[in-house]
């Protein structure tokens, strides 16, 4: 871990959730209102959020995704029309009762998700096996009445994308479901350098209306687990409720079988849990809107703010780059650049020019680095590149150091306590033991992961026989 | 105008409004739902909005914007806060009044703009000079209680960008005012191929709680108008309301200068309208989701495929391009190009292919081409560039021939009903006659353009002495 330099951030090893906070607050990613539970995203942080969008969905096109908007409001009747889905979301949605002068004959939730009006839009669009795949995916915001909020990881409104997909078969939708749940995997490790694993939900953790919920878990730095995206194979149980029919190739009418997966702004949580330090943010290149920060040093000097300038005009075709001409002073720009978590500084002074020199500084380790300027351009792409392999691996290092094995009811009990991490377990596959392990240590399953481990043939937590090795682990 | 080869499609001569609507579902641009006066944007129609919107916040990006996301749900004591500006919009809002299992302690509207917000976060936000200017937007949707809607010109949710500005002086937020009017002018002239007059709205129709507000206003196919954007300057109003306040320089404590700017959706009506024909849809290349479509004719025989697949890579390069491989009949592929605007069409058969030729098509003329395979990539580029400039010229060529002066009351009121368009007329300034105008003839104050002309020394309705000209039409 680097030294510490900025003491407006409390130290995480004092205060996970101050330090958390604080590090939100000094990168200004988020902003306060007068709405209760809603936040602000500044332009720091919804920059984040749009390179996200902007790679996300590159990668969603690629697989043949195409966007689409549906309406804001559900009619209650929509939403009642799936009993699962609406006895999972019905308690926690915001109603509108009243439009313009008038109160509405049926009341109308904002959308906490969007299965009801997609399962109404494809009943309406869905008539032929010619019509199938749709593969939708919207990106909007949903709100959910949570109680206690915070930034990043619970909101009563938050940004998300949400696809929708409705297929001929069992087997095509099932393959979707795995497909989005890898764009996922892959887009966490290689865009945001969070390594996660990827795993099938149990019964009693999958999504209300789903057959099947898979899920890709990260490690945050306190050792708790984050939720950071999911897939939902939802069979024909939606189509059903809601009558989605198509006339296939052997002109029988059947039901489509549908998905749905999402991720959100959460992810920016994940990306400061994982990655934050107690400097602040830091932030893997490929998602840093400012990736290197020019500072000129005794920038009063004659020729200091011009090769500033000119540095910057050069490293524009390589980076996403600015200079920090501001009146602070060099150290007061060191900790800024810190604490908003850019990957890369550069500084330039009179001596520096005088030699042709320049000073590259880590955001990730600290390192400093002089080069001559003549190679600025190669030297800053390469370590941009470097910085965004060495997080991952930084990340993935922390995350297999905080991984444990549990066989025993005493090592698992003693492992929650004092080993913050992942622990995996064998589980027998009863909704009880799931619960007990809940309330006698607070760690709940968090998936069955596609790569499964032998560690013993019973159940860590009752005996009997065991089916799955599961990933246990505090979370948020 | 081109022939008329879709029969689906009612002509714009026989009834526009039919026209529009047929246009609109034959190019499946939106889709019908079960949430009343709201509706959804299809594949085709957000493609439209997606390409808009990058395009768009790209140039913004190059003035400076920043973007944010703020609250979706608004306190009613917040909508309260301007006077004005809660008259206008609290009779069309929609209020939630429960969230999760309990009744609200103050309801909320669902944003029908964001004003109120953007200023109880800047109030927040702003201490000092040294926080200004603050150059936000955001991309999101709002709703609005209409009674009446259509596809695009009007729906009771909607997408949109709205800007939001604050800064230290008055000049400067006029000058944001007007140059942000400008970037719109230059967006729709220059990507939407749409000519548009730039003037300010008369007292009577300013936005609710604004200075001023300046418009851009095009004319449809039918020489009606359609308010296409607009940019408000709120001067120090909003400000006193929510005491946005900051210390200056002189260390005096001032209030800052607003100004708010939006276009929405409402652009793809327009592009319908302005481009289309009685054979559909009609975009303009720079917003066009697919710009080529390669037909195959004859595609069962043998290489036929394989040979546009090839051109489809080598167009790939160059331009949004896709194959119609279906195994529909070419004609019946030809009539859904036209349907769906798409600006050209590459047809290839077996005769072509021994040939080494190949034949555009252009959508917006008719124009068909043979070309040498060998310069496909160079003359599909040039195409798209020649479209795109003749789209404009032609739209302005119908705008200046539709629109019209009139210097006597008589004039005006047989103008206005038997030529539709804009009509440049001379206007005293009072809202009296601006009212007298709009219940004789229909026709409203489009705007006070900025290119002034004097067309007589007195009212065209009352007589008086004159003080501006002013567009009038009868708009959307």
């Amino acid at each position: 871990m680097a030294d510490k330099k900025v003491e407006a951030i409390t130290s995480m090893e004092e205060d996970f959730a101050q330090w958390y906070t604080d590090t939100v607050v000094k990168a200004d990613l988020t902003g306060y209102t007068s709405v209760k539970g809603f936040m602000v995203l500044k332009p720091a942080g919804y920059a984040i959020w749009e390179l996200i969008q902007k790679q996300l969905d590159a990668r969603f096109k690629e697989t043949g995704v195409e966007n689409v908007y549906l309406p804001m409001l559900i009619p209650e009747g929509l939403l009642q029309k799936e009993k699962d889905h609406v006895e999972g979301f019905a308690p926690e949605v915001a109603w509108v009762t009243h439009g313009g002068l008038n109160e509405l004959q049926e009341k109308l939730c904002v959308r906490p998700t969007s299965e009801t009006l997609f399962c109404d839009f494809y009943q309406k669009d869905i008539t032929s096996y010619r019509d199938l795949p749709k593969v939708y995916n919207q990106w909007c915001s949903v709100v959910r009445w949570e109680k206690e909020t915070r930034p990043f990881l619970r909101s009563r409104e938050f940004l998300w994308q949400e696809g929708h997909t409705a297929h001929a078969t069992a087997e095509e939708a099932q393959e979707r479901t795995i497909q989005m749940l890898n764009v996922y995997a892959d887009f966490c490790e290689q865009v945001l350098a969070i390594p996660v694993v990827k795993g099938q939900k149990t019964e009693k953790e999958k999504f209300a209306g789903a057959v099947a919920t898979y899920t890709i878990e990260a490690l945050m730095h306190d050792g708790k687990a984050l939720q950071s995206g999911t897939s939902h194979n939802f069979g024909d149980g939606f189509a059903k409720a809601f009558g989605v029919q198509f006339t296939d190739k052997d002109n029988q009418l059947k039901y489509v079988h549908q998905t749905s997966w999402g991720v959100t702004t959460r992810l920016i949580g994940a990306i400061i849990m994982v990655h934050g330090d107690n400097n602040g943010l830091k932030l893997p290149p490929m998602v840093a809107p400012t990736q290197v920060m020019i500072i000129p040093i005794q920038q009063k000097k004659e020729g200091v703010l011009e090769k500033a300038e000119e540095l910057r005009e050069r490293l524009a075709k390589v980076a996403r780059v600015k200079v920090d001409d501001t009146d602070k002073s060099p150290g007061f720009k060191f900790a800024e650049c810190e604490m908003r978590g850019i990957p890369l500084r550069v500084e330039v002074g009179p001596r520096d020019i005088e030699n042709n020199n320049c000073v590259l500084v880590r955001r990730d380790t600290g390192e400093k680095i002089t080069i001559s300027m003549d190679e600025l351009e190669a030297k800053v792409e390469e370590l941009l590149v470097t910085i965004q392999k060495d997080m991952l691996e930084a990340a993935r290092a922390h995350r297999d150091s905080h991984t444990f094995t549990a066989t025993t009811w005493d090592e698992f009990v003693d492992t929650v306590n004092n080993k913050p991490g992942f622990i995996k377990a064998m589980w027998c596959g009863e909704t009880e033991c799931e619960e007990n392990i809940k309330a006698e240590t607070g760690a709940t399953t968090r998936c069955m992961p596609f790569e499964q481990e032998h560690l013993s043939d019973v159940c860590v937590c009752c005996g009997k026989p065991a089916k799955k090795m599961v990933y246990f682990g505090r979370a948020y």
